[in-house]
């Protein structure tokens, strides 16, 4: 049986016309001004002139190309701490956030003096922008919020939030990564100073990012060097990388209207038909402000590990929880700042390849595991 | 006319079975615990062992993945630095050292309150140890001494300087991204305490560098999220890239006796013929003691970027100094260290693909053009 893969929000599989793209040949550096730079340099900026339109940037220079969403938070985030000490120390951040994000506010705080406020959201994972509002104080330099969550989908009011940094005068940043393929991304509308993106979200090459910065921001970079992209990220740049990222962005674009509703329908049949097989069994996030890949279901009696694996033997992937922690099973730290306390749940994502015999097969052999391993614990739901 | 490529230094050319191995389709994330996830865990961890024999380190955990030189050499030099802060706050570097090094030093000591000495060097190009030596103080907590430079091939004697820096307990980095595919790579003979090594400058992929890292050395991340790479370096691995750059580095180390050869005889025929042909010009740089793949020569009374053009024009493609500061075409800082003040030195990095005919080409296509370029400006040599 060919596997199904359900574990996007993991990392997806790339489009094959942007495998065509990062397998091209280039040989020149783009910092040489010989012919061979000059094409390397020539991609990379059509590159990121065509970035600059789909999340409609006024500048090319706002679209800083990174390694890694990870990479774009950690220059985001310690970017502008760095860079604005004399305003202050204070960050604003929510408790579900990515590790990427939860780990360098940690980092700031035990290192190099920032405090940091860690929001509450309510039971369906949603942070309050009121919350955002009462939490500043003159001290307060950076908000980052992510747009939407990547265990439990939950996509949160990032414009009304960014309304309330811009009307603060405080930085405004998002880790759009989970939405890049399926929500609207347009800086000017989400009033957001910064944004991460990355490829192996949206079908498109690992190993490549970007953190969109408002002209005018006043940041430091992390990499230190040759000064390239506009001397906020030194190194070489990996241009096909680069340009499969950004032709993974816009064919994830173009397509989401029609996609999104087909990754909703399955979505839906997963949910329901789940709740209607499997006693007891619950959806943790909300129901309907959430990505449309994202099933994160509650299993109790059992524990999410053992249904991973069972599943694996069936040739169906599926994770508990983000997968960038998941080699250490433990509890969510979403689910966790939702009230949820669970062992037993897990995240199934759907993507451009799935199929609803995908989900069919989902619906016939995860109910059996469920019982069984409820049955071997002697669990009654 | 095929395009004659003589910039290998700046960046090389995939090798073929390197292309095969990016170009596969990886899908799981190595961090997730099903089949697809420990697929490409397996894969990443194959390529981490074959690079700790490669270099003879003594553990797996030795070895981070980066995406780039760059990120390599500052993940050393930030690391050590803000992780050693009560110990010291001085580091030695020379003043031939890549910007990567510079810069990162120069930001350290700008908004961190550390000072850096930058050491001469000869007019050859070379660290003298002694000077490592007497610039060491009671605040010393790292050296960093590039392997083999750039611009101008220079090899230095790592080991001689590492043994001083184990000496007086401080450690001791060096970055060896243009000694990758040429020479010994071998860390305990080196008695370095970190290297950086990256893909594009030994026949793989762009958008991939590592970092060794002796056990036992205090290190702080530069980016932090999921901990991965033992929690030094987070972010999802680029698993094709690792494995691409693992063997690329497997290849060159395995072929480069021979190449070296090869390489040093079209080295030495550029080098002859360039003098016998075009009056006035000379070699900088040691004339053995340098890397087999550079050659970089001062032209009296030419400006390099109109050499450059030229050669372009005629599909042969050369670069003046490193190509990570190119488009800002200005005096070499390393040149300038070794007390040659020119506008007119070329470097030549001849590489995998080039043959002897290329060469030949080189010599009957520069000298006319030098000639017409000093006619022009009337300079007579």
């Amino acid at each position: 049986m060919k596997p199904i893969y359900l574990d996007h929000a993991a990392g997806t599989v790339i489009h094959p016309e942007v495998q065509e793209i990062i397998s091209q040949e280039i040989i020149g550096n783009p910092s040489s001004i010989h012919d061979a730079g000059l094409k390397a340099k020539e991609l990379l900026e059509k590159s990121r002139e065509k970035v600059k339109n789909i999340i409609n940037a006024q500048k090319p220079s706002e679209i800083i190309f990174t390694a890694s969403g990870t990479e774009s938070i950690n220059l985001a985030i310690q970017g502008i701490a760095r860079a604005n000490t004399r305003k202050g120390n204070h960050i604003i951040t929510s408790k579900i956030e990515h590790d990427a994000v939860l780990e360098t506010c940690r980092y700031l705080e035990k290192e190099e003096g920032f405090t940091v406020t860690y929001l509450n959201v309510d039971t369906d994972g949603f942070v309050n922008p009121l919350d955002v509002e009462k939490a500043i104080t003159s001290k307060t330099i950076l908000i980052t919020i992510m747009y939407a969550n990547n265990e439990i989908g939950t996509i949160q009011d990032i414009a009304a939030i960014g309304k309330i940094a811009r009307k603060n005068n405080i930085y405004f940043h998002t880790d759009a990564c989970q939405a890049g393929s399926i929500l609207d991304i347009d800086v000017t509308t989400l009033n957001v100073d910064l944004m991460t993106l990355n490829g192996n979200k949206i079908s498109g090459p690992s190993g490549v990012g970007l953190l969109y910065i408002k002209d005018g921001v006043t940041i430091h970079p992390l990499l230190h060097g040759g000064k390239q992209e506009f001397g906020l990220r030194s190194g070489t740049e990996n241009v096909a990388a680069i340009a499969g990222f950004a032709k993974a962005l816009q064919l994830a674009q173009l397509e989401k209207e029609t996609e999104n509703q087909r990754l909703e329908k399955l979505q839906q049949k997963l949910i329901s038909g789940l709740i209607k097989k499997i006693p007891g069994c619950s959806l943790n996030g909300h129901s309907k402000k959430r990505l449309p890949q994202n099933v994160n279901m509650t299993f109790p009696g059992v524990d999410a590990e053992q249904v991973i694996r069972h599943l694996n033997q069936e040739s169906i992937y599926v994770s508990s929880g983000s997968a960038c922690t998941a080699r250490s099973v433990k509890l969510s730290h979403v689910l966790e700042a939702m009230g949820i306390v669970t062992t037993g749940a897990i995240r199934f994502t759907v993507g451009r390849e799935t199929k609803e015999d995908d989900v069919d097969a989902v619906l016939q052999i995860l109910p059996p595991i469920i019982q069984t391993l409820r049955e071997v614990s002697q669990i009654v739901i």
